[in-house]
């Protein structure tokens, strides 16, 4: 028997949508529509990315019905988006054709590290925010413009731990910790996760959720992956809310001689 | 719901012990008998450390009872032990009071830092070996002394993260990487785990198991954080058998052009 | 004797100045103008950066001897500006004030971090540019951003190491790296430089200079940290230059058995 | 000009040696001799390393007469033992040899990491200090077999940083500030070193001397490196006795508003 988690009662809200799952999971780079169920199911994943330049919202046998089968609610993408006017046309059509007015907001600014373009994507986030859209951004480790994007109506901000797709997990802590500190909206790791630990790292530090893609779609055994970082999600959590011991310089034993009771 | 995890058939063996979890348990430091029996249920654990010093066997209404009706197998150690002479003459003792050829080695080089004595260690634990015990020795994170321990015929090797109660987690990932990779017996992680993801990361590096105490007992809520323990070393597990994805300098995006089908 | 460096041949040039030295330093939080006098003269430092704020440049006895006695060249910031505008308008008024079109661009997002606006600094770089300064705007260490910078003409690009005056050195050297790699004017180190192995390994990472200010000025001794950090940052561009060995995971005898003859 | 220390006054004492560098050089794999010469020459190091192994004393236009000429003193090590009884051995055959009672101990656990065999080395340490020897053994970084090594009465003790030839730097920072806080001798790093800011970074810690042999005889120019590990050392030490700035969270500008008079 596994354990279990109390995450009943331990949900996540994000503008009105609540989750009782705090992870979210990218749909790209499967090796079939059959692997991406799979992993689907055991991530018990509620909210998904998808990237509307690669669906056709219409076409059956599609991932869509693959989502839709799965019952997940679909957070459209804007990837592959260069400027903050390509994202943001993005984002409508996506509204239209998933008949959702959420969008993970992502504005690139070049094609080797696919790192975010910080004045594009506040730009495009102000504007989304404007026209009704519920936004999360991908943005990088920056407090500033984390700040900043909360304060032009985001309903979240999506950090990055590394590069996407690089597997290198979370590069600098100390901003990522900032960031956590100074949210009033949901913090979620978006991007770099290579495995369990760097998950619950994560929600270690005080971060709401994480989204995974290639981590878990490029692993050799994709839904063995999913299993394990929904795992290390809940861990990181849990151990979140049950108040770490702090680190100390010197060892201390966990049977002084003095302090409390022996038994 | 919770995850559940394929522990059946993922079992770990000790000398002729097979355990279903991979998370040992340190019972010193709870606040309350209460509080570790809470703690021991929600951890899975089956195989516990007790120190011989700080129990008499054969009073009830101790530590021993509690240990007992959760039915989990005890591992006596040999804390608070100086020298190897010390150390052979505790583990002698614990044989006696507890009926178990079994013992968890410590040979401690000082108070303060509470690091093992390696050539005090490396000979208690051939002297021990000799005299039929199964010999769990916990030691620094030294691939040479390990090696030398599992040639004098320890049943597995124990190396610390960090010191004893330190919650540093894993300072050197280099040597325990080695440590494993050159191990034929099981390789416990031992001291230094603070929190589930540097249990998970243990794991991660193949680790076959964790023990924890000080990072349960003390924290605020330990029985919440025995559960966090609990799955980050099944997260970490399935995290090393999936097959992780390689770390990588530059981004990757999860839905590139070409390469594979686009559905 | 201490060792020289051929830094006479290895000059460093931003815009139209050419500079031996390849540390810059920071004259604010001294505890004297004679401890500044006396860091300033060990440092080898050309180039140093003035606080407009701070400074009445017409006062005599005041900062601006003693920098006109050291005979370095001035480079005005806009410390404390937290708008692209207030950071245009300073800049400005130092230009007349100081008789240089040079300028440190501060644009900070907040008093608590210190960390710089991206968006801001964008702007008002572009800004000055326009208006015929020549700008080098700290900035965080977001490749992206970097990449914008120089594209809208600044003659060098400032990344931070970690926030300022909190010594924590280089926290994220990945992001650095790419900084360096894919910038085609100077970079230089700028805050989170805490001692001299700092400062060595921002060279080391190809940056081509580094600016100091609480590092030195608030060390116990600053005379002596100044020149520890003179010789770091010299060091560090003598190793990049000598071109180190690989990090290999498995040891490599110095005295191999092959490969070279024997003598 | 490059910068001076002031290393007359601040010398080290290892045994009844007083040495004004703070580097020792390794005398082996170097492409030539003549690069072994402008290396030393540049590396002010007065004390450097032989392995008796791969030198016949006696012959000449050999190492021997490259050392003789710079005017250093030899330190004979045991390269290549991998027990007591042979590093013992070699000790005593380096002494006739070299006509020195010094001797760098080093007897290797296993050829693929080339780290120590704790019992194996204080076996031998013990048994050289006994025949007269200045024993100065090359060690892991335990801070227990540390103390005990200099318990036996070794001159100094030579923690690794990584393993030989890695240039992997200092893996484990917080060993060896145990072993600098806890020796009552010299403490000199050995082994690991990759790069300039390595060495700094050591003499940060408070090691009183740092040992190179390939990152400076295996660097592209071994040279220059010579010149920036040397500079990089004495801006470690000067670093150390400067008293750097204490390490924070949070920025502190260094232009803060109250604390101190405004000039």
């Amino acid at each position: 028997m596994a354990a279990t988690s109390d995450t009943n009662t331990d949900v996540l809200t994000i503008a009105d949508k609540t989750l009782s799952s705090r992870l979210l999971l990218g749909t790209g780079g499967f090796r079939s529509l059959d692997a991406l169920a799979g992993a689907l199911a055991v991530s018990g994943s509620e909210l998904v990315t998808v990237a509307l330049r690669r669906i056709d919202p219409g076409q059956h046998g599609s991932i869509v019905d693959v989502l839709d089968r799965a019952g997940v609610q679909l957070l459209p993408n804007t990837a592959g988006c260069f400027t903050a006017r390509d994202a943001v046309l993005t984002a409508k059509m996506a509204r239209e054709a998933f008949e959702t007015n959420w969008v993970k907001l992502e504005v690139i600014g070049d094609e080797r590290t696919l790192l975010p373009d910080a004045p594009a994507l506040l730009e495009a986030a102000e504007e989304l925010v404007d026209d009704g859209f519920v936004v999360l951004p991908y943005t990088n480790d920056d407090p500033i413009l984390a700040r900043r994007l909360e304060d032009v109506g985001c309903a979240a901000v999506m950090p990055l731990g590394s590069p996407i797709g690089s597997g290198m997990g979370l590069l600098n802590t100390y901003n990522l910790r900032l960031i956590r500190e100074r949210a009033g909206v949901p913090v979620i790791l978006d991007a770099g996760v290579g495995t369990a630990s760097d998950a619950a790292l994560a929600m270690e530090l005080g971060f709401d959720a994480v989204l995974c893609a290639t981590a878990v779609s490029r692993a050799e055994e994709p839904e063995t992956m999913a299993r394990a970082i929904r795992l290390g999600v809940e861990a990181g959590r849990l151990a979140y809310r049950a108040g770490r011991i702090p680190r100390r310089l010197y060892a201390q034993a966990s049977t002084p001689d003095e302090g409390f009771p022996e038994y």
